[in-house]
């Protein structure tokens, strides 16, 4: 399979590491020889039919800082013209995630499956503001839309939901959804303020120098999206979300709560009443009351009762399995 | 597809209600119309090509006591006699777990797969005490052998294990698998006694009258081979299995437990080094940690991290609904 990678950060970078330590294995168990023919970043582009040398070029990036430097005064190509002209079977999406307009995330999107590649992308922006067009324009196309590390990091949570509870039907859902605001919650628990919480977060690396997109609930809200329309069948965007962030929680708050025996998280609920994210009372005794910088999320189905899920909810590796996973399942759907 | 019922009990009894109250939408979402053509208990059995009246088989067990009411004046046939002669595509083995010799149960499968009929399972004996050579059998006769129900009731433990994880390797899990034991080892921990727990554990239906399959360990010892062949492909049956009870924990051993943040739960642990079910202290803070008759099971893989399922681990309705998606999984696999 011909992969063209778009975007060369931390989970770039952890995909190719996956595919060098393991290409033996997956060739063995699961049929597939990924190569990677084409890799762009923000600065310049590596290109090789054959496949490109995955040392080589985590080392250009590394000691070059872009992927250009892979091959000595090669041509400079934009992503687009990339995504459109290089054959491949898949695009990897694994720019930043922009929650303002989705690009360029969603013209790299749209590029490939204009082209017929399927899409694997990781980058939660195109599909929080355009979840349902997204997947009428990969059926349009014949092609497959897969984004498993949007959510859960490698927590297969949206592999789970359809896959694990066949027979049944999943009627509603909760989540913590967002490791940095938990993080945050979970030391006023220990009686740490606000700001002191957040100073501690951004010095541990969990938060961002801005970190709006973490606790004025908007990841979580893009997350809730993506499950919505991929686990519920709702078509929905940003826009339909009830969204509260963590900004306006005292300590007090979490104190009389915890006076109850609960917790304050930032729960996304998605129920037949309701879409939203807020600061929300759970009971310490819930399985879905996790600490630290854990995702949890609760599934009720009709038959099966309720099912909890926990774990990591990012890490550059965890995703990489979770791209990597989509992978398989877009050569099983694909070559079969 | 056509489908027998061996042991008519409360699982088996809210499977016939599940296929009652889903039979249209089973039809339009996965393409199976499930009759149940034959249905044997202890006392009787009944038999219908076309299929079974499910309400009137629920109605005959629930005056007559047995299935064998279902037909006025109905040759009695015994249970081998009715899985070899009827002509089906699946048994589903619904008996009362026996743990010394498996019986009837294996004989029920063994006689199933040499009449090449599909077997589902959420009977532990057989397979705690011949998974390999089960697996085996149906390998040489060309049928499946499922058993989501046996391990977390409608949660889908095994499902996650082998297919939410592609891709990646689990190296190790353990897991709470026991909820009777979970029950009483948690109001332990409010301060009652293993006598007093087992008591109240008994009044409120979560533990038998002589209750040793649970507290002596031998039920989450069972489950841990199931989960051992079948996640990590060990070939191991319940004499591999290092088994300690609960009925030595004392209240100080808890209370000592507390004093550093844990809890004592019995754990049942698969890794490369042991393979073993005994009392254990887990921090508090682990999401495995849970309380009253929930069950739980952390997973650990190479490249994903660590996950953890949780949900309840018994229940007529929910254990149907693992039997369903295996029936599910049956059509797809072999009718597609």
């Amino acid at each position: 399979m011909r992969v063209v990678i778009v975007g060369f950060g931390v989970v770039g970078q952890s995909f190719a590491k996956l595919l060098l330590s393991r290409s033996a294995d997956l060739y063995n168990r699961h049929g597939i020889k990924p190569r990677i023919v084409a890799c762009v970043d923000n600065s310049g582009s590596a290109i090789a039919p054959p496949g490109l040398d995955l040392k080589r070029l985590l080392e250009a990036k590394k000691t070059k800082g872009t992927v250009g430097g892979y091959e000595k005064g090669s041509t400079k190509f934009d992503s687009l013209q990339v995504i459109d002209k290089v054959d491949a079977e898949v695009m990897l999406e694994c720019t930043p995630t922009n929650l303002n307009d989705g690009e360029p995330a969603t013209s790299h999107i749209t590029t490939a499956m204009r082209s017929h590649k399927h899409v694997i992308c990781v980058n939660k922006g195109p599909l929080a503001l355009a979840f349902p067009s997204l997947i009428e324009l990969a059926n349009y196309n014949g092609v497959m839309l897969r984004f498993s590390g949007t959510v859960g990091g490698g927590t297969p949570i949206l592999e789970f939901a359809k896959r694990c509870l066949k027979g049944d039907r999943i009627t509603s859902f909760q989540g913590i959804l967002n490791g940095t605001t938990n993080y945050i919650l979970s030391k006023m628990e220990q009686g740490r303020t606000y700001d002191s919480a957040m100073k501690d977060a951004k010095e541990k690396g969990y938060a961002e120098a801005n970190p709006s997109l973490d606790v004025d609930g908007f990841d979580a809200a893009a997350k809730l999206v993506i499950m919505a329309n991929w686990v519920m069948g709702m078509k929905v965007t940003m826009k339909d979300i009830q969204r509260t962030g963590i900004v306006n929680v005292t300590l007090s708050d979490v104190k009389n709560a915890a006076e109850r025996g609960n917790a304050v998280k930032l729960l996304a609920v998605c129920d037949s009443r309701q879409l939203h994210v807020a600061p929300t009372e759970v009971a310490k005794t819930d399985p879905i009351c996790v600490d630290g910088t854990l995702n949890a999320v609760t599934f009720s189905s009709e038959h099966s009762g309720q099912q909890t899920i926990i774990g990591r909810g990012a890490g550059g590796m965890e995703t990489a399995s979770a791209m990597l996973r989509d992978l398989i399942e877009i050569r099983e759907a694909t070559f079969s």
